[in-house]
């Protein structure tokens, strides 16, 4: 199923409308390439619904957010709502400070998400639970080991049922769930968190394909 | 010939004022260093002066313009042609958002460029043609294929003609274009498409080149 | 006892906080990873203060500073000096433009430093002395060749002894100097100016280095 959809991603050629941050966007533009996707990094509130008229699908990374780029997100996601186009969100450090928190709570309530991913702490920050955010890698009492699978299913049916997204979680297991099921890979190695970016990079590339399946794409 | 501008560029240690995008920055200080050129990426209005004042070129690349970046372009630019150092211009996503194509216009009212590289789509945003501009790769139905090249000849004349500039377009085919000939390349790669930032590079190169002909160059 | 340092480094894993340029901020990331760091490249004043609660050591360079930056520096730095964590400098471009130095300024005056780090030319500006800064890259004239040791190492250990931080110069003989005693360091390579970012990356590894010694280290 997985080199369908890359096939599909590669025919149709997504655009994809990306606001992200400034550490990992080159590593993201490359992965929607790698992906089949033709990306565009437009950051600006002023060409917002320009860019989202012409995209397939919006990705949305809060690694660096600043006054520019903060109403870019609320006003591209609200009119890819209404444009009916999939909507990424990586929460990069909910739970490490109040800015951060506030932005995340805005989206939220503005934008509703096809596919929410993060590590363990952003996303139980997410579910309201007490996370242990610190900075952007997930704090090490919230990795999930196997003793925590039942509990983290839980929370990540729960996050699903209230956003209305897909939520999918990157750690030593992988997480992929709805309110119906839950899928786990444990696919992952210690090695992706050598680099930087390796998360971005999974939510750039889960917003190419989902903007194949998206019905504006060319 | 190229050999000897490459030789010339490694002597002279140009240094290449560049104002551009977060995506590929990284990418464009590193080929203008490869290039023999000594980069500086200074976006500010507050320092473009300055900066200009012990700079040889000027690249201006518009791939993330904002309210930071758009007043330093305009403030670089004209305080470059008050000091005679060639301006190269990218005019990256031209054509994809009003956003842009103002930006854009008011850059070609302010400045003289020396070089304008683009794709096709871009290009023929530029040139007042009815371009599809897709985002910030050419679209599908402006590559130039062999029955263009005639058509696609005439337009970058013009172009040439209007803004006094050479133009530059980077494709399947590559054209160099000013009112009394063009040349055509044809050594491009689709692999060149697979990575972000080739398009930048070779307009952070040409800046590295125009550079050493500065006579202002120490 | 770099091994030793860097071992520590990995154990503890501290959390650095970068607010840094957007050139070559991907490389200051992964840098910091593989020093065993803990990289958050958060350049937002509003967040300023949450940030250096959980951090373990400041890496502020004004690479491209801008609006948004600068009080994010001034703001983080203060407050780093007052939980007592280590703050590395890099002055990126220091003397190249009144904009620049007078950032450099503000920052002296406002913020205790444990380690500048930066080339002669940007050191010698903020010794007081005449320096050539041209761009990012050291002055020819400023490049410390054997029979400039002397010198170099009185106006390095005036400013040590002026700023209370120990000052490190990279280039083709590295120094390191406090009041009282001056290392050199014969290990340069003319290879290391032919990629953007080398010094940038020293200044995130010493960060890295100087969060392993802070008493908040987790």
């Amino acid at each position: 199923m997985v080199h369908a959809i890359l096939q599909e991603t590669r025919n149709k050629k997504p655009l994809v409308h990306a606001i992200t941050n400034y550490v990992t966007v080159n590593d993201c533009a490359n992965i929607i390439l790698a992906c089949g996707g033709s990306p565009i990094m437009a950051d600006n509130q002023s060409e917002a619904q320009d860019i989202i008229n012409i995209a397939s699908s919006l990705y949305i990374n809060m690694g660096t957010p600043n006054e520019q780029s903060i109403p870019a997100m609320i006003s591209a996601g609200k009119y890819a709502n209404h444009k009916g186009i999939p909507v990424i969100l990586d929460p990069v450090g909910a739970g490490a400070s109040a800015f951060r928190n506030n932005i995340v709570k805005d989206l939220l309530k503005e934008v509703r998400f096809s596919i929410i991913r993060g590590n363990a702490s952003e996303l139980k920050f997410l579910a309201g639970l007490d996370s242990q955010t610190r900075g952007v890698d997930a704090h090490t009492c919230d990795v999930v080991k196997n003793v925590h699978v039942e509990e983290t299913r839980n929370f990540l049916q729960s996050l699903s049922a209230k956003t209305g997204a897909v939520i999918a979680l990157s750690g030593v297991v992988d997480f992929i769930a709805n309110p119906q099921s839950v899928y786990t890979v444990r696919n992952g190695h210690a090695m992706m968190t050598n680099m930087t970016g390796s998360g971005c990079m999974l939510g750039a590339a889960l917003a190419s394909f989902a903007g194949s399946f998206a019905s504006n794409t060319p």
